[in-house]
């Protein structure tokens, strides 16, 4: 891992390495290198599975920037979502660089710092779109693009060897709440001049269609603000700004108030405001301390929690342990928001709590109340239209949308004048760019680092490995003393067992409980250990 | 938990207690008496979340029927799913009387009463659609409902307080694969003559409409079946013999041998044929073991592991980990089923997996190769239009399902000539039938037994509280042996840590990973905790 002396670049080539993002959903972050400067795209973090234990953030393995520290003369990122911008404050000690975003993005970078004890100067640097900067042998473009949140753009990076094109994350939202406009243009000139190789994120290639415009979910919440006759309540991303101004404006339609309930809501809320992202008639935002002194059909809660993580404000109200706010029979919920895999159960959790208190629960199975911020497979299939890049790279995903998005590239460019050729990368993956064309050349250090913030950083392999083992028997310790002389006993010998079964189970039997036993146990059990290894 | 005496269910009186399946999606399980006699309706069992550390089963607390030992006299099962015969082994020895269920139903039970070393004797009694069986007070008669699986009853259970009806699991499929229909009739019949109560499966509440028949999925597959050039692998229910059997005529239609594997997809396929369910052409069936020996152009696979279940046979297919089948370019791979809460993450690593063998992966967002085996709010809708109870009691679901269910109910019903009342019951709930009317009366003991099957038995809280603690942060035993006279130290300390990561963190700093600690670990870590707490 530790190389002293680094491969130079040869000269003439373009290196472009994936460390995270392409294999999984999440830690997005890529480097691209000429000569003796490297560029990084995002920086992003990824949520950790049930059977990482332990573990509060995932990041990508950072060896490979270390190794060029020296060289890495920027960050740019595209927009400012956790996976992109979650390991900034992991990041920006490796090297001594600007950080490039556009204003909203680097706003929500700038708590992040604080949290962290990073001072980060004069260093953050703030674009707009169709600015240009430049860093060393490249000129980089940022480009409208239009998502779930405001302000995001795509790259496009001229180099030595041709242009790249770098999405971020995307759909063409064609009545976008903002009016800013996904800029089609700039990806039709790009694509006329010619581009060396496109990256496209890949997350809903599975999806038939167009997504649809944020706007959409308009009819199914305008029937919400009609029939219901207490507290609306909508659960959604602290980080979906547009979101937030549709439902401020049908609340200011239908005359009631809004709250904003949830730490990073608040937080989010008020940077929005303060950019311009986000207008509030005044008179009609409370605060969530205010929100019982109000009629409940007078008030519109806009609340984290959506994905039902306990410490958050809806679920916290669905158990009625909410410091604010209380829901009661004539109130509405709704999930406002897709179910991020691996929380379905915690979600149906704090749906039947809701339903406890009697309060409606509305989903986007019932109702459209929520669209996603990626493209489908027409919008990703236009991009590539517009573009017709020499290379396509998909990235954002796991291994089956990577490769189903290279499969759709390769059906949407088989008749067209420019060859396509498909380079189907995955993390670590060491991408070649020169005059004899493009290949996968090497393969760098790669793969996740477990953060574990309570503790002193990194949770290794074998840390995690000995906590799963230890979790699903317990720990027995035997404690005996044994004469240094005689190498007797000296004493009784201890027992120490925290979290394991068998004494205590022998102890309950009173309570009705069955043993069990069975040839299939250890079956069942390798099921288990195995099921945690990937 | 131990009463001495137990009290008697007062004369005159029904008692219907719900242990299971009142608050949760699984371990179905419900208890009615009268005077001295109590008969169990279903023995389900629930699999556990990520964070049930070592657990391998869940099965109700069995406390309420522990006490009533001796007045147990027989077990009903509906049909043939784990969630309904699961804890049948564990249920078993607490009484002397008879097991009765249909013949796959009770096939289906034989192996797990092996598995556990339990001789049933004479007690498994197989019974029929339309017939009766008399328990003490009780006339049990068997419907025939339509399901996911074949041979499922409801049951109507005719009481010295009015007829009770219990759907079971269903749906109604108007054009069932055996043609075995939905016995309507029935259902109208006792509604005519007047039903006490209706307990019904609200699983699928959420979903407008009608759910469909199972045949519809035959046009998803026609396709597959004309357009697949390899081998075309379909993972579902082990117990999905309706799924089978259209599979397997499409297979015989366009020319493909058969292949069932995975170990309980093999066990249930031959118990499905040996009673008939199952019917395959001479010739079709071949061994998984001589899979790779014909053309895979001109093979079916039918496996198990649609859940990503890592020790299933598509999930090892996946990682080229299985024993007979290999999965090649050409192949195309089916995941005709649903997604079971929780498994979605495990799910998608199998795709992955899958798509890096180079074969296509079929889901059902992309074409319709799933129906569900649950009726949905207008098959509900329908059933209490049938049977026009006078109360009603909501089975199967979550809270939300269980009260969503409830309201549904009381739209059907408020113009009825027949004045419905809703019972919203939970687990444990004691509800009382009798010349007054119906009541929540009391709560018997309740809850959940989690299985650890490889050590002997129950694990408490307590035990699971230790191992979830251990499990986020590791241990660290210190040994520190003191001199019995002099109260000094005895040689030096040590140190036993295992699952602790900090002396690990601080050795690879070198491998370039970053530490990290802020003020919000503390509130992230309350998240972990209080996400595994409920």
């Amino acid at each position: 891992m530790n190389q002293s002396v680094v491969p130079d670049v040869s000269p003439g080539t373009l290196e472009v390495v994936p460390l995270g993002g392409l294999g999984e959903f999440g830690m997005n972050m890529m480097a691209v290198s000429w000569g003796e400067t490297t560029v990084l795209i995002d920086a992003g973090v990824m949520f950790p599975d049930p059977d990482q234990l332990g573990v509060d953030l995932i990041i990508p393995d950072l060896t490979y920037i270390e190794e060029r520290r020296s060289r890495v003369k920027a960050l740019i990122l595209t927009h400012g979502h956790e996976d992109h911008i979650g390991a900034v404050p992991h990041v920006m000690p490796v090297f001594d660089g600007p950080v490039y975003g556009t204003a909203f993005t680097l706003a929500l970078v700038q708590p992040k710092l604080d949290e962290h004890g990073i001072d980060a100067g004069d260093r953050l640097k703030t674009v707009k779109p169709r600015e240009t900067v430049i860093i060393g042998p490249f000129t980089v473009e940022f480009i409208r693009v239009t998502h779930s949140m405001p302000d995001c753009v795509a790259l496009a990076i001229e180099t030595p060897a041709g242009t790249l094109v770098h999405t971020g994350d995307f759909k063409i939202d064609q009545t976008p709440i903002d009016g800013e406009h996904f800029d089609l243009h700039r990806f039709a000139e790009l694509g006329s001049r010619g581009v060396l190789a496109l990256f496209a994120d890949s997350t809903n290639i599975d999806r038939k269609g167009f997504t649809g415009p944020e706007i959409e979910v308009i009819d199914a919440f305008e029937e919400l603000f009609t029939s219901t006759h207490g507290k609306l309540v909508v659960a959604t991303f602290s980080s979906s700004v547009y979101r937030m101004q549709l439902l401020v404006d049908l609340a200011t339609q239908f005359d009631r108030k809004v709250a904003f309930v949830g730490r990073s809501m608040i937080q989010n809320a008020e940077i929005a405001q303060r950019l311009g992202f986000l207008r509030i008639p005044s008179g009609v935002q409370i605060r969530d301390t205010d929100v019982q002194s109000y009629a409940s059909q007078d008030v519109l809660c806009l609340t984290t929690g959506s994905q039902g993580e306990p410490q958050a404000a809806l679920p916290r109200m669905s158990i009625d342990d909410h410091r604010c706010v209380k829901l009661t029979e004539d109130d509405t919920v709704v999930f406002s928001a897709r179910a991020i895999p691996g929380n379905e159960k915690a979600i149906a959790r704090t749906m039947s709590h809701i339903a406890k208190r009697g309060a409606d629960v509305v989903t986007d199975s019932m109702k459209h109340v929520h669209v996603s911020g990626h493209g489908s497979a027409e919008e990703l299939k236009l991009v590539l239209s517009l573009v017709r890049p020499r290379y396509f790279v998909p990235i954002h995903g796991e291994y089956r949308q990577l490769s189903q998005h290279a499969r759709v590239a390769q059906r949407v460019m088989a008749r067209a004048d420019v060859r396509l050729q498909v380079l189907l990368a995955e993390d670590g993956d060491i991408l070649h760019f020169d005059q004899h064309g493009a290949r996968i050349a090497d393969k760098a250090p790669t793969g996740r680092v477990l953060i574990d913030l309570t503790r002193t950083g990194e949770v290794g392999d074998e840390v995690l490995r000995d906590r799963r083992h230890i979790a699903g028997d317990g720990v027995v310790v035997a404690v005996v003393a044994i004469g240094r002389n005689n190498g007797r006993l000296v004493g009784d010998p201890e027992l120490v067992a925290r979290g394991s079964s068998s004494a205590r189970a022998r102890a309950n039997r009173s309570s009705g409980t069955r043993q069990a036993s069975s040839p299939t146990a250890s079956r069942r059990r390798a099921w288990k250990n195995a099921r945690t290894r990937d």
